[in-house]
């Protein structure tokens, strides 16, 4: 399949070659039995994406480098979601999808519980590198609450509503619904499916709707 | 928090009361501590939605029943992704969704190893059960190829191209990839998203995307 390895390496970036970590050389030469001088594509994922060789396999020699532009910054704020594995996938799957920043909504009904901010992020650049992007997500480490979203939000409920203007923020209750009065009045309500969705599900739906609606 | 559990019972039934099988009797009994004469929804799969109550744990005392009429159908037919995790979380999802059938597509460069079909199914029942739905999703057992497709058709290929009217069924390539020429002439193509997505993120956006164009 002639298959490039694309990896993430956070910057700054200070010499011509790129250290790689241990997990990365790992999978470059156990997993996919790549050899020194193989080509590899690289991010800092801050919008730099470079095509390189690999010198060893611990190692990239840098090259032809660019800039991808920053795209439409896009955050979701969502209720943490019971159990590892679908907040895995809420993870991996927003990252790869492009969005900018997973925040942990504090919610009435929701469990409140924020995953392992270490772990989450090792989600989030493994999702990059699969994806082959250039701008990694954040992930949140603490609960927010609606004050420190950034405007324009909307608020997924089942129900009708909509929006007209691309949201910066989608903001994703928990699995018992939001309690009465939650979501702030000023903050529009998005029924996002007639059907009722999982955090995780409802999550990427809304992400994707949302970055559909751009240009690209 | 006042949740009432919803049970899929298939059909045809035939008397007043529906028997639940040993796992829903478990779950409502030991997960939900649910009480005989509790409240409960249920359904056939088929369209038809009913609000019981439960006689003992075991069984459903009939009641309320209303046909909720069949959605616009929408396949979806996928490569079969690697990894029991993506296979679950794409069954689920499509489900939850509202996915009419998920076939598993032959294609040149995938595994073309089918997923077992009773544990698919089950994942599919658990999610109509989750989402409060009246229509399963049906699950494939066998690969399909390109003229087992009902039209309108569009593969969904990194690059650019749109559809205008909502297609029956959205082909998902495998993850190196489709062959060159393996997309059908008469099927257009689809660039679902800018970004390299994985086979089951892939097949959620589809379905999110054709799924949003319908009135709800």
């Amino acid at each position: 399949m002639g298959h490039v390895p694309h990896v993430l390496v956070e910057g700054p970036w200070k010499s011509d070659t790129l250290t790689l970590n241990e997990s990365q050389s790992h999978h470059l030469g156990r997993v996919l039995r790549a050899s020194p001088d193989d080509p590899v594509t690289y991010t800092d994922g801050m919008g730099v994406i470079g095509a390189g060789t690999l010198a060893g396999l611990g190692a990239i020699s840098r090259s032809q480098e660019r800039t991808v532009p920053k795209p439409r910054p896009l955050d979701l704020a969502v209720a943490p979601p019971a159990g590892k594995d679908r907040a895995r996938f809420l993870v991996e799957k927003l990252g790869e999808l492009g969005v900018t920043r997973l925040l942990w909504l504090r919610t009435v009904h929701g469990s409140n519980r924020v995953p392992a901010t270490e772990r989450a992020r090792a989600w989030a650049r493994a999702a990059l590198e699969q994806s082959l992007g250039a701008w990694l997500m954040e992930v949140g480490d603490a609960l927010v609450d609606w004050t420190e979203l950034e405007a324009p939000i909307v608020a997924c409920d089942p129900g009708s509503g909509s929006w007209a203007q691309p949201p910066r923020t989608v903001a994703i209750g928990p699995e018992g619904g939001w309690a009465p009065d939650e979501i702030p009045p000023e903050v529009p309500k998005w029924g996002l499916s007639p059907n009722v969705l999982r955090v995780e599900t409802a999550a990427i739906v809304g992400a994707s709707l949302v970055l559909a609606r751009e240009p690209h």
